[in-house]
């Protein structure tokens, strides 16, 4: 289906980005990119021309599937992640998901009252959300277990804030007007929430995801005291609740906050294997604070990919320097490419790492 | 023109303020609000009504003074702050500002190639910014030294952003991107623009204001290492600029860059006076890692201001409690209020203050 004519790899497969999110000895700092599968591609645009919508391309397998392996048929990248949409839950859960062109998700179906939290139910993966469990499988079948593949899912408060503005906001007034107003409220939702995403991550595990990563996309507009309560918590549960050892393998968990900067000790504190930084945060920094007891992932500022090759190679060596030498470091951007970045330059970007690595200032062991 | 019954004041006027600012000791902490005079106010959205547009508000001013005063008349408030906008630089440079109902700022002629910074000259600001400076005099005159008056202008970056994007961005590609690409010619942009801040805060000075505050709204969207770059480094020459002392009193600067919790060393280290909080940071974190070197204002969420009166009370004593006692603290909001806020719920707030004071305990020295 896919030509892996420029990954180089080896017999047994290339093992480096789970090996790092487990502070394992690797060859070489794994690296992928949020969002790798995405509108910058030329291909990825022709397949979503193809499906005719957005969420028909996330809702046909093949053709998921498809996108998902794209970016790894062009660049020398350590993982897959499925192409997917964080919002497939409250999507499953009735309330209408669709996306306007240029304007980013909406629900057609917003929760605007107490009654309408009271009336949702958790989804059944093996029903209303099997495509995606589906793409997984098929996925992992052509991937033939070159590199590993990441499971995902929107943390309980992101996925509560869209579900509750019903569309894109700055300010998120009607989230947190339900917050401080009445907290019960957004504690019901958010446990509906939380169980949804452990069946919907358990089910990707039994599917085939090797790897499993949370986006809190929002709990950075929190205060630090909320932040715990109404996201950290919740994602804590989540932890807890996966079945994270399958087939005698450890399925590594990723916890990523969004402007979670002020907060990495308190994540490293849940039970997560890896943290994704954004890129306010000093990676050499983050690993002096949780480094001994967590992975790193990230966290080059994607709009460095618009600047010529030089810089960006200086860039990417930069954060590596910063990481410093041994196991544990997940090279990734601070949030999804943009979709004008030109792919060569994630061509530069990837072959920093791999020339950095090279040069022997990583060693194999943490 | 403005009556002050609701306000208590001694006779030789409120500078609880301005000492705070200083960490000199106060009677109470004083309180004033980010968008203070706005639209949340019905008096605001008549006078609003009356200017015909927001710009001839700002550039009106008797009407700008009005508008300054109306959040005075009603609530016991500790200082006024010019009503005026952060964008007023630009448009003196000739780009054209306006505002689209509902939509934020946009620039007619935003900054597009490396030939529109060179073009740029550094506006004089009693010529075309003399209208701020006729408002602030006028303020002066009416308020009648029974609390101060605070000054204001958005930092480099923070206009550089805008200028570059020319309307409102999530993810400011176009001012990265220049960053990034071209760092000599933002370099250029950033010096024309601290140049200008200078003269406009020395003549706002001069008019009369009190305490000075720069806006830097998009700091925390840079790298730790971009923020000192392209936008502390600038405000650090700002400061050094300026002219604050006159007629023998000190005017204290306060500095805040929204999301720039993760560097207050390093803004407490410009020489400012006061940093402004937004709601993510800890104050009683903030205080021990700088309140030794500056005063801190804020920081509640302005979403707060939503919930019923009981959860106000709560959430201003917590932030009061947080901070502790001694001097040095400007309760505050973490950002702007919104507009949909129930004036009733910014007495509440105000009031929480003042009961936390009155319990004693706030004490009167550091």
């Amino acid at each position: 289906m896919v030509q892996y004519n420029r990954i180089e790899m080896s017999e047994s497969g290339n093992h480096n980005f789970l090996r790092a999110l487990l502070r394992q000895s690797v060859d070489r700092t794994p690296v992928w990119m949020m969002r790798q599968a995405g509108r910058y591609l030329p291909e990825y645009r022709a397949t979503r021309e193809k499906a005719g919508s957005f969420l028909n391309l996330c809702k046909t397998p093949e053709l998921a599937c498809e996108v998902t392996l794209q970016p790894l048929a062009r660049f020398r990248l350590d993982a897959a992640i499925i192409f997917s949409d964080i919002l497939t839950i409250p999507d499953a859960m009735g309330l209408g998901l669709y996306f306007k062109e240029g304007e980013g998700p909406k629900f057609r179906y917003p929760i605007r009252d107490r009654q309408s939290i009271q009336s949702l139910s958790v989804p059944d993966p093996q029903n209303e959300l099997k495509y995606v469990l589906d793409a997984i499988q098929l996925t992992r079948y052509e991937l033939d277990d070159k590199v590993p593949l990441i499971g995902f899912s929107g943390s309980p408060w992101t996925l509560a804030t869209y579900m509750i503005e019903g569309s894109g906001t700055k300010t998120f007034c009607r989230s947190k007007r339900l917050l401080f107003e009445d907290p019960e409220s957004l504690h019901k939702l958010l446990n509906i929430l939380s169980d949804s995403v452990i069946l919907y991550l358990n089910a990707q595990i039994a599917a085939g995801a090797q790897a499993v990563m949370i986006f809190d996309t929002w709990g950075g507009i929190l205060t630090p005291k909320n932040y715990k309560i109404f996201s950290l918590n919740y994602m804590q549960k989540i932890i807890s609740g996966l079945n994270l050892e399958i087939l005698g393998n450890q399925v590594p968990v990723i916890l990523f906050t969004k402007g979670g900067g002020q907060w990495l000790e308190e994540m490293a504190g849940t039970g997560c294997d890896a943290l994704g930084l954004d890129w306010t945060v000093d990676i050499a920094d983050a690993r002096k604070r949780v480094g001994h007891q967590v992975a790193l992932q990230g966290n080059l500022d994607p709009c460095v990919l618009y600047a010529p090759p030089d810089v960006i190679r200086q860039a990417v060596h930069e954060i590596l320097d910063a990481y410093g030498p041994g196991s544990g470091h997940i090279f990734n951007l601070g949030h999804g490419i943009h979709p004008d970045t030109p792919p060569e330059h994630v061509t530069a970007m990837i072959e920093a790492v791999h020339e950095w690595c090279l040069s022997g200032k990583i060693t194999t062991t943490l």
